[in-house]
């Protein structure tokens, strides 16, 4: 018997990165489709999976253990790298690769880490402060550019968390970017989309 | 001979916690302190190392061997805690605990992050964006009384990346915390700042 992967999430980058990590790492799992605006992430059930009231969240289930509940998409993506022998996380020669831990981490914090503030910013209203952190992001996006000068992916010859991390974000700003001066990235966001693992998870939860 | 570690960086969150985890493991070290105003982040031989030019980067020299570079604060103190044999990543039972990656991940996406964002908008004048995101960084991080409830530390009963992370934030925070309607957290924060690796740590860049 295998164990009983769950997804718990809706149609955001965050859960669409932990999509993609489970279907290029070829995990079985089924998907648990929250309605964020009804507020079903508030229920008494989700909550107690995740006291925080945020998706995504895993579940395993493994036959006759208790079962192990992760939140924070950048955790579980890191869990499930490890969890599989750090496929996701290696270059050819590593076996945990550092510069895919870096470049991984840049995409988190320098990238899309703004690029919610922006979100955030203008459910609020304070239109300024949600330009000023999309263009923080954006900048911070094309500076990705460089690592792909001499290498297929984002920290390398092979496609890593870092491509996961960077994948939904450039999906997200494609039509703020000029591609026409950008052609590394151009042809590293044609490459990683039609990847079938990275075209399953982007409609995991449509 | 043992390795030569470097860490260039100057005063700020992100390069204290990576002294903290260097000091809490106990890995001899020396600091190269940039003065990031006058811009010593840009010169070409720091832009050799980290084409982006941030800090912190550490930088690991074998005898005989290449030497390592690792920039991005979170993936150095990932590196390290896993450099070590997981001891930051770890609680009594697990090896590598997913609980302290999330956790871990939890401050520094949910409230270092926005936190980030604050200080960025600031400095582009943009007050009421940096008054927003500032309070976001807040209320994050005052949910974290509630990791506390049967737990010394972040993620369980042991030290791990998760307090490191949370460390320079709340000391940062300190003064907007209602620390008598935080008792959990005033304990904690008493507790982490009397280590001293902590200390030793906070103070490496003075
Ligand atoms: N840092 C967290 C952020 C989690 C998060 O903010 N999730 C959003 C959806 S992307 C959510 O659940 N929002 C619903 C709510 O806040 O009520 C992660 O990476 O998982
Ligand atoms: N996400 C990066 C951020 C690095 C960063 O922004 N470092 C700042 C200091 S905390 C810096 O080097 N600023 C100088 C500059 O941008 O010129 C990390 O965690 O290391």
């Amino acid at each position: 018997m295998r164990d009983d992967v769950i997804l718990y999430g809706a149609r955001t980058g965050n859960c669409l990165r932990v999509a993609i990590a489970l279907e290029e790492l070829g995990i079985a799992y089924r998907t648990a489709a929250l309605d964020l605006r009804a507020g079903e992430q508030r229920t008494p059930a989700f909550l107690s999976l995740n006291p925080l009231g945020k998706v995504p969240v895993l579940q395993v289930r493994s036959p006759g253990n208790s079962s192990l509940v992760i939140a924070q998409s950048n955790a579980i993506l890191l869990y499930l790298a490890k969890r599989a022998g750090g496929t996701l996380l290696s270059l050819e020669e590593d076996v945990y690769s550092p510069l895919a831990l870096e470049r991984f981490l840049f995409f988190v914090t320098d990238v899309i880490a703004p690029n919610h503030a922006s979100f955030f910013l203008r459910s609020e209203g304070c239109d300024e402060g949600c330009r000023l952190m999309e263009q923080r992001s954006l900048d911070a996006l094309l500076a990705s550019e460089g690592f792909l000068e001499n290498a297929r992916f984002m920290a390398g010859q092979s496609f890593t968390l870092a491509d996961i991390a960077a994948a939904t974000i450039v999906a997200a700003l494609s039509s703020s970017i000029d591609w026409m001066v950008h052609p590394r990235l151009r042809r590293w966001f044609a490459c990683v989309m039609a990847r079938p693992g990275v075209k399953r998870g982007m409609t995991a939860f449509d």
